[in-house]
């Protein structure tokens, strides 16, 4: 790496973050679902930035940026996500964006820098419409009849309908040259505590958990809520209010360190105040950074399922609808984080799992990936309320930019 | 009473029945919600209807049919609704209508028979935008105000845009002449197995229950579902289930003997897979027919929420939104459907309280009242497989209507 690696711009990074916190705001943070007027002008903005940074790049069809360089040398993929979570914050995905646009600003005019660092923007990182569609897009993983199949988790809306309804029907989907890039490099906030209540500033991003999901339908019997008697009645609702309890206190046993579960959905059919519902559906995850603990406690899961069964008042019906595989990531690029938090975050940095699930491990299945994160205050995220001081976005910018220039003058 | 009382159509009624099912079909039931097209066709039916029984009539301006004769004598008043839960019955309602009507039919255009029945049908009985908002204008206990504030509780559209969009804007609503009536009659069925257990064929009903309906709110804190560590967690979802288990738990040890109580919604904010909600809200009743029953259980209900609270994960509040007083049905009423049943249905009746919310106690408040029942087939109610025999709906017209006679022979 060269002795006198070129400044950042803490204030363009600082600058940019805000003007994207511009594009669809929300109290403090942003409303910017895939494919909504704010996404696709966040999108285009990013488009409109690249040039600068020496990057050729389009939205494709599937709603992906991907800047390209003409530079000899070795390439560094490096990006994040600019659609949010409804009503959310400013920093999830748009960090990792930014911090790539300026590792590319800083490294590719500079002849005196090998290589480039590309700069990326997947679509639909935060699930509207399905899991990783934009990176497994890229990756050669999302065929033409899963977009087919994909519909808005709201509205109930074609992913057809929503690409058509943002010009891009139509357009050619970007795909990766294999043996192009070094590897990838993401930036996003913890989204955790963990960080910040050790006082830390980067986050060294070992491994991606697995994400397993599950769609678990009780079925019971409809009736009037007046009239049939408390003896016999078979409610859905509150087989499912039981099983959320059981779940919850015979999980501890058999979960890992770091393992967790969530209900994040739970509806009654047909929902009526003077109805005992015969219908009930939830939707419920499992995260751990191994396989065999996910694996364990969804067969304990579907023994509670049939449990409930055997007791005859209710059906239960479980459904995995997502099978996340957890990723590792690249040695190398954590040695290449750690190494430029030491020189940068005077050494405040720690190695630690993601408990969120990330387009670097999408982008792991074909190349090297590593992950770096910047300190979430309270560990708020997924709200308005998510934020980063502005020393804890500039110091991630700078040490992301060597990491960068670390990798870049690590291939031979 | 007649000696020799006129014998009522039992196909006609029959007849009339198929009829009302084939405006809004579903299934082998009907979709009317209150204002649709087909409950406003059904009214329309029933107003073009009652001329052949004397009576005049038009649809007023809360979408009630009032149908006023002008024969001299004693009047009883006569009724149900017209409207269905989504998705539901083809009885639940207009049984009670047909009845009315069938009993107008046989006993107005006989002079030898003194006084008339006067024929009703209430709006909104279903409660899609209230709490018997037809028949409470009917009485004089809704005012403009009420009807103002008033929405569909599925589509939020107000019921002033319902009641314009059906053409009833403007329309002056029919109240009651005081002193008119020696009372109200209402036939409906069942909608629980107490009859055909018992292999009965009319219920006389003793008095309807209260229903105190809630809304109960928890709040915990939004956050990321993958890296919120589970010690750490406030799920507002999870504390409403603990919250319904603890409920079903200790409700029966200070309930009635036919106490009910009902989870029929619940919902998490934001509702996102990956999100640990932040907000969670249920809506939930008890019905007894003693206030005093039913006012013990919500302070256990209160004290089980403020233990939550004091736990201190999340935050519970109770708010009551119905407040529905039971109603004792008029003991010379339930001697009438008795006596009927006795002349008619072999005796197999049944006195027995109505454990469904009827207009008949909105009318109770200002007049006697009475109920008969009908056997309910399996006890399903709300449900679009509801259903009564025929020969056990022609045996209940023919108990009704010598019911409305002797109600109108015992006048002075």
């Amino acid at each position: 790496m060269p002795n006198n690696p070129p400044p950042i711009d803490g204030a363009r990074v600082l600058a940019d973050l805000n003007t994207l916190r511009g594009i669809g705001t929300y109290r403090t943070g942003v409303h910017k679902p895939t494919f909504s007027d704010a996404h696709m002008g966040s999108l285009r903005w990013l488009a409109e930035r690249l040039p600068e940074a020496g990057l050729a790049a389009e939205v494709d069809g599937i709603g992906n940026v991907v800047g390209t360089s003409a530079k000899p040398g070795p390439k560094l993929l490096a990006g994040s996500h600019l659609e949010s979570q409804n009503f959310a914050g400013w920093l999830d995905g748009p960090l990792g964006v930014v911090y790539a646009l300026e590792a590319a600003r800083v490294i590719n005019p500079d002849a005196t820098i090998r290589g480039a660092v590309e700069v990326a923007s997947w679509c639909d990182e935060e699930g509207h419409f399905g899991h990783f569609l934009g990176s497994r897009s890229y990756v050669g993983a999302l065929t033409e009849a899963d977009i087919d199949a994909a519909r808005d988790r709201n509205s109930d809306r074609t992913m057809r309908e929503a690409l058509a309804s943002a010009g891009l029907a139509g357009r050619p989907r970007v795909t990766a040259e294999r043996g192009r890039h070094v590897g990838y490099l993401e930036a996003h906030i913890e989204q955790g505590e963990t960080l910040e209540s050790a006082d830390l500033s980067i986050g060294v991003v070992t491994s991606i958990v697995g994400i397993w999901q599950y769609r678990i339908v009780f079925t019971g019997e409809q009736n009037h809520a007046g009239t049939t008697r408390m003896a016999i009645r078979k409610d859905a609702g509150l087989a499912m209010s039981r099983f959320c309890v059981a779940v919850d206190e015979s999980f501890p046993k058999l979960s890992g360190p770091r393992t967790v579960w969530t209900t994040g959905r739970m509806t009654l059919d047909p929902g009526a105040p003077s109805i005992i519902p015969g219908r009930a559906e939830m939707l419920f995850q499992i995260r751990d950074d191994d396989a065999g603990v996910i694996a364990r406690l969804e067969q304990h899961l579907r023994a509670l399922a049939a449990d409930v069964t055997a007791q005859g008042g209710c059906v239960v019906e479980v459904e995995r609808i997502r099978t996340g595989t957890p990723a590792r990531m690249d040695a190398g690029f954590q040695d290449a984080i750690e190494a430029a938090a030491r020189d940068l975050a005077g050494g405040k940095s720690l190695r630690m799992p993601s408990g969120a699930g990330h387009d670097a491990q999408v982008l792991a299945t074909i190349m090297p990936a590593g992950m770096l994160f910047v300190p979430s205050i309270g560990g708020i995220s997924h709200h308005w309320h998510e934020n980063t001081a502005d020393a804890d976005i500039v110091t991630g910018a700078a040490v992301f930019v060597d990491a960068c220039l670390r990798l870049l003058a690590s291939t031979s």
